[in-house]
């Protein structure tokens, strides 16, 4: 890994610009992982690079980069990316971090290499004018979060925990949080989330004769109502209310003249801690089940039958409750960007839920419009002030500290 | 084709053994209009055997035979029959035309070989018995009832009368019309059949941000709800109340983190008089436009894009209104069975619905309940009591005419 002669890590647009020149398309590092410890181990870090395996999925290398010692504070974050799609749409090359009217364009620039280059660099400014706190600075790195993640976060960090001993005290995780500028929200929690496959069971028949069939389509109706109509809850402080979405329908039935046998249903639903996985289950199969048994297109009818199958692991809603970790990050963002950035837990789900388990966390880091989208680019500026506020950051959590 | 030595047109069993052992799978002719040629023109009947043909279709046989001059009486029907499924499932073979317990076993006993076998037997009983009326009747057989239809009735009624020149006064279609037993019900017109496709669009889009998505089955929902929950129409007195079956929705959205794009919706309408196809076209494009625009699912949402297929052409509602014809077959029925048949109008379509645009129609045929199913099969009674009352509406509706 050779980097230009006047590599400067405290830049954060040379850093993210040898990053996204890795093809580290998930699951490969791509050279990734190798720059980061190329740039980490100068400035003092010391660098493991263990693989993790597992049944039916892909081995995936992950980075553990730790300096110093005392009051740990641990960045979060992956070097892998999601596929560029067709590298002739880009504007430009989607792995060569060209910059156009200001803009640096690449895959990874906000999800989220541009989130670990502006770490790295606030870090090697602080170790550069002599001004780095006392305490355990590390990051944390995975190449498995946009794939299965299997062999991430999750295992990494037991991985530090058992293997290497570590203990946290307190995380970030750069991800990009704001929707529109750089300090509008920072993530505090996150919502739960659960999804389903409902089988619904009817009688088949012939549409002339529908009082000799039972149409499962018209129980999915009823069960339809019954997830909808009234709220799951009206959403907390810190919570917006939970809201289920229906993913899919599907019949399969080619004919016109005949009342289907049986019919599918999938929903996913994001809930706010006025639920647990649990309760929440227990909540949806009642009103699965009051639709399917009563229901008003199903005319009297006997219940219908109903399979319901609760699909992968769910993941349960959280909240960090750390006053000294969100006030750190809230007056860095305030500070650099003049904004006082939401608290917020909406979005969907990061590797903030595996982390949450072994220390506070939190997570601020780029705009996220462009991500996973052609021309994903960020602003230099929003690259320089993201640095200033991981900067502030840092300085500010370890003052904190007792 | 050559019958048994001791054939005898007037036994009804006779004829109808004859006939289920032509393997007339639709749309093959199977020696089944041949064998109703070798029967009738011993009888005096002329006997025409059209081939009809169109693009796309098989050509089919079909079979006009008339006998006598004045008011024209005609008998409607197929000897085409659907296939017989796994012969191994049949307790007998599905055309051998055995006996067991009374009862004769074969495809088309019901429907509807054995209304054709019970006609034949009756008119044979009136000219053996030097009692059949002055008058002309005839037998309008399709080989293309149970497949697409296309080279069958429709063409076969247009050919009688512009080649022919043939003129209806009434007609009686032999499909089987009861429901329980023999006597039960009467079919005096039909309900209209209209059919549609509705895709639904909406806005892909992630689940854990829905107000950036717009989720094409909340859409679904609330167009199934404007379809489905307030009645059509309450019936008329000849017409149950209409009714719509959702039969397939589809979205083949694999994820369930992702909000879909579109979705479609299937469904068929059933309906009353109170309607004609297009007066209910535009009634149910008011209740689509209704859910796809308001709906208590779509939250405020602009309205969203559906596009309204309609299949095939519909068939309209019609209703036999000819006192003579109704009370001919009625009082027959009566008579033989000391019912009073149900008039209805209930049940799918027939092509009654093409030959009441030259006369007026009414249906009556055997019990329905094994048509179509593995081991159909006719009660020797039930064959008798039919040709005894098709012997008796002849008289009856000919004795009736001015």
């Amino acid at each position: 890994m050779v980097f230009a002669p006047d590599f400067d890590p405290t830049d954060p647009v040379a850093v993210l610009t040898e990053l996204i020149r890795c093809r580290s398309v998930t699951p490969n590092e791509g050279g990734a992982l190798s720059a980061l410890q190329t740039m980490l181990e100068p400035l003092g870090f010391s660098v493991d690079r263990p693989t993790f395996s597992d049944a039916d999925t892909p081995d995936v290398e992950n980075l553990f980069a730790a300096r110093g010692a005392g009051p740990h504070l641990v960045f979060a974050g992956h070097t892998d990316v999601v596929p560029p799609g067709e590298e002739a749409d880009w504007q430009v090359p989607p792995f060569s971090a060209d910059i156009v009217d200001g803009e640096l364009y690449g895959r990874g620039a906000v999800d989220m290499k541009g989130g670990i280059a502006a770490f790295i660099a606030a870090v090697a400014r602080q170790i550069a004018e002599n001004r780095m706190p006392e305490g355990r600075v590390s990051l944390l790195i995975t190449g498995d979060e946009e794939g299965p993640a299997v062999n991430g976060t999750v295992k990494l960090l037991d991985w530090t925990v058992k293997e290497k001993g570590e203990r946290f005290d307190a995380c970030l995780v750069g991800e990009p949080t704001n929707p529109d500028r750089l300090g509008d929200m920072i993530k505090i929690g996150r919502r739960g989330s659960l999804s389903a496959e409902v089988v619904v069971h009817g009688r088949q028949g012939h549409v002339a004769y529908p009082h000799l069939a039972d149409n499962p389509l018209r129980t999915v109706l009823s069960i339809g109502e019954s997830l909808l109509a009234e709220p799951l809850d009206e959403g907390t402080e810190a919570f917006p209310p939970s809201n289920c979405e229906i993913t899919s329908i599907d019949t399969g039935n080619p004919s016109v003249n005949v009342v289907p046998a049986r019919a599918r249903l999938f929903f996913n639903v994001r809930f706010s801690d006025v639920w647990t996985s649990e309760s929440l289950k227990a909540e949806l199969t009642r009103r699965i089940d009051a639709g399917a048994t009563g229901g008003r297109y199903r005319a009297g009818r006997e219940p219908a039958k109903v399979e319901i199958s609760w699909r992968e692991r769910p993941a349960e809603p959280f909240l960090t409750r750390s006053e000294p970790l969100i006030e750190a990050i809230s007056e860095a963002v305030k500070e650099v960007t003049g904004s006082t950035a939401k608290l917020s837990t909406t979005g969907g789900t990061s590797d903030a839920r595996f982390i949450r388990f072994v220390c506070p966390v939190v997570e601020f880091g780029l705009v996220g419009q462009t991500m996973h989208m052609t021309d994903e680019r960020v602003p230099l500026a929003d690259l320089e002030a993201l640095t200033e506020i991981y900067d502030q950051f840092i300085s500010r959590w370890f003052a904190a500290q007792p």
